[in-house]
C-alpha cells in the first residue's frame, strides 16, 4: 500500500491537474518555511521562495529553531555549511518537526566525502524527513552504498542512485529526489523521471539548494508529498528554460530564473508537465 | 521640547531641503557603517549602502564589535539570525556605540514571536537606539503591546503601530520608523508619513534589511536624525519606483533597484519628497 | 634564484602564452576550491568561481576544514568575518593544506584596524601562504610597517606597499599581489604591474574577495603561482572592462561582470595582457 495519493496509474491529465493545483496552492497559502541552510545560498533560496509566492524564514539558531519548527508550514535542513550551533539548530528543528508533524526536507549537501556531516545527516535521517533532496553521489552515500562525490559536484548518473533511493524512501516512509539531467523521484515502490530544465542551473551557485527550499514550500502547501515534489521541480525546471532563452551567461541567468520563477503559474506548470516526463 | 532640529512646522521648502542636504553628505562623507545583520541580507544591504555611496563594514564577531563601535560612523543592528556569538557582539557594539556617542539602529526582525530574539531586543533597547526600524508588528511587540506578526511578514498596518512607536520613542530619546505601504515615522511628539515606494519591496529578501542600514548610514551623515531617516525611507522609495518601471519580476527588480539607488541624488530627493509625504 | 618558473625577461609573447594557458588549465582542469571566506561574499565569490569554471566547495567549519584541504585543489582563507569556528577552522586549513602541499591564498581583509585579526592573520602567516592578496593598507598592516586603514576601504597606493609585499614575500617565498587601480605583484625580487579593470569594481562588495578565490582556482590549475596570480588578476579586469560597458549603475555591474568572467577566455588573456602590463 502506499502512503501518497498521487494515483500509481494516473491518467496524464490527472497528474497535470495535480502539479498544476500545487502551485496554485502555494499562490494562494504562501507557506512559511523555515530555512537552516548553507551560508553560500541564503540570498537565493530566499528569493526563490519569494518569488514562488511561499514566505521564507531562515530561523536557524539552537535557541530558536524548535519552538519555530513548531508553527512553520514546513522546514528545510541543508547540511551545506553545518558549523556546531546550526548543527544543534538542526536537531533540534527535525525532532521538533517530526513531533508536530511539520513537513520537513533534508538536502544532504556533500554527505559522504566528509565524517562529520555524514554522522549529522545519519543523525537527521532517523527523524525521517518528508522528503530527501540531493545529486546522485549524496543520495547513494547516505544510504550507505557508497562514498560520495567532491563537494556540491555530481559526476554521477541520477539513475545509478534509484536503488539508494528507494532503500532510503523506504526507511523513512518519505520522498526521495535525486537531481540531475533527469531527475529521479522515489516514493516508496513509485519512481517519476523528469527532464527539461537547463544546464545553466548547474553554473550558479544555490540552484540546488533552492530547489530543496522550494520542495519545502510545496510540500506546506500540498496534500500529496510525491506531487508537490513533482511540481517543485516542474517549476524548477520551466523557469530554467525560460531563463536561459533570455540570458547571456550565468549572472543574467540567475536574475532572469527568479524572474520567471514568479512567473511560472498552474497554467505553465500544467501544459509543461507531460513533454517532460520520462 | 523636541531633541530634533526639523522644523516642526518647516515649510515644505524646508524640508526638501533637508532631505537633499542629507543625501549630499551621505555621497560626500562615505560614512562607515558596522553591520551587525542577519546572514540573508549581508550582500544586499553592503551593495545598497556602496551604491548610496557609504562604506559598509560587517564586524560582527564578539572579539571586535565593541572595538569598530567606537570608530564607525554608525552601527546597524540587526536581529534576523541571532546565534549565540552575533547576539554577544550586539550587546557590545550597541553599548560601546552608546558610550563613544556612536548613532546606531535597531531593527527588531521577528520580534514578538521568539522569545530568546525577544529578550535580546529587550536589552538592546535600554542602550537606547538612535532609531527603530521595523515593521508593524515588530514594533508592536517590542513596545510590549502585542505578540508580533510571523517571522519578517507584516500584516499590521504601520498607523495600527502609531501609540507604540510613540511609546517606544519617549523611551529611547530616538527616532522610531515603522515601514509599510505608507511609512509612520516618529520623533518625540511629530510624526512623518511617507508613501511611495513598490510593492516589488516585499517580494525580494532583505530590502526592509537594507532600509535600515542605509538609515544608519544617513544617521552618521546628517546632524539631525529625523531629516536622515526621512531621506534614506525617500531615498529607498524613489529608487523603487524608478526600478519597478524597468523590470519584468523580483530578480530583475532588485538589480535595478541597485542602480536606481546609486542614480537618486539630492535632486530627485528634494523634487521627490512632498508628493510622497501624507 | 627566482622559485618562480614565469621568465625573468619573457618576451612578450611568453607572459601572453603564459596567461592563456593558465586560462585554458582552469577551464580544462575545473579546481576544487575550499573557500573559508566571510559571510558577505560568499554568493558571488561561488558565482565567480563556476563562471570561471571552478568548483566552488565551502567548506569552513572546525570540523571539516582540514580534512578538505587535504583533497582541495586550493584554498582560500579570507579574514573578512572571523568569528571563532570560522577562526579555528582557518587556523586548522592552513597548517593541514601547508602539510599537504596544497597551495593556499590568504586575503587579510581589514588587517591592522583591529587586533583580533591580525594577530590571527599574523598566525596564519607562519603557515606560508603561496600568495597573499589584498589592498594596500592591508598589506602594510600585515608586513608590520603601518596600521591599516579603515574596513575594507583602500585609500593608499598600491605603490607605496611595495617594500612591504616585498618583506611579505621574502618572508613566505610565495606571491604577493596588492590591488588598486594598477595591481603590484611581487614574487621575490621580481614585480609585475597591471593596470587595466574598472572603478565599478569598487562599487560592488566581494569583487576584491572574489579575485582572491579566483587566484586560489589559478593557483590550483596552474605550475607557477605569479603566472597564475597575473592571470587571475587580468581575468577579472577584462571582465569588469567588458561588463563596464554595458551596465546602468553597480547593480547590473555586477551580473554582466559574471557574465564577462564566463565568456573571458585563453584567447581573451592573450590579448589583453600587453596593453595591461605597467
Amino acid at each position: 500500500m502506499s502512503a501518497f495519493d498521487l494515483p500509481a496509474r494516473a491518467a496524464d491529465s490527472d497528474l497535470s491537474e495535480a502539479v498544476a493545483d500545487a502551485r496554485a496552492s502555494v499562490f494562494g497559502t504562501a507557506p512559511l518555511v523555515q530555512c537552516l541552510t548553507n551560508t553560500v545560498v541564503t540570498t537565493i533560496t530566499a528569493n526563490v521562495l519569494l518569488a514562488a509566492g511561499a514566505a521564507p524564514a531562515m530561523v536557524d539558531n539552537a535557541h530558536e529553531a524548535a519552538e519555530f519548527a513548531r508553527v512553520a508550514a514546513a522546514v528545510l535542513i541543508n547540511l551545506g555549511t553545518p558549523d556546531d550551533q546550526r548543527a544543534e539548530a538542526m536537531r533540534a528543528a527535525a525532532a521538533s518537526a517530526t513531533t508536530a508533524g511539520t513537513r520537513w526536507v533534508l538536502d544532504p549537501v556533500a554527505v559522504g566525502g566528509l565524517s562529520f556531516r555524514t554522522a549529522l545527516a545519519r543523525d537527521l535521517l532517523d527523524q525521517r524527513p518528508t522528503l530527501i533532496r540531493g545529486n546522485a553521489s549524496e543520495v547513494i552515500a547516505l544510504a550507505g552504498m557508497g562514498e560520495g562525490g567532491r563537494g556540491v559536484d555530481t559526476t554521477v548518473d541520477p539513475e545509478a542512485a534509484e536503488p539508494a533511493a528507494r532503500a532510503l524512501s523506504s526507511r523513512t516512509g518519505g520522498v526521495v529526489a535525486v537531481s540531475g539531467p533527469t531527475d529521479v523521484i522515489v516514493a516508496g515502490d513509485r519512481t517519476l523521471r523528469l527532464g527539461g530544465g537547463s544546464e545553466m542551473l548547474t553554473r550558479t551557485t544555490g540552484a540546488g539548494c533552492a530547489l530543496g527550499a522550494l520542495c519545502a514550500a510545496y510540500l506546506g502547501a500540498t496534500a500529496d508529498p510525491l506531487a508537490g515534489t513533482l511540481a517543485a521541480h516542474l517549476h524548477v525546471a520551466l523557469a530554467a528554460e525560460e531563463a536561459e532563452i533570455r540570458t547571456a551567461g550565468p549572472g543574467s541567468f540567475v536574475v532572469a530564473w527568479v524572474d520567471a520563477i514568479s512567473a511560472t503559474g498552474p497554467d505553465e506548470l500544467a501544459a509543461g508537465l507531460l513533454d517532460r516526463l520520462a
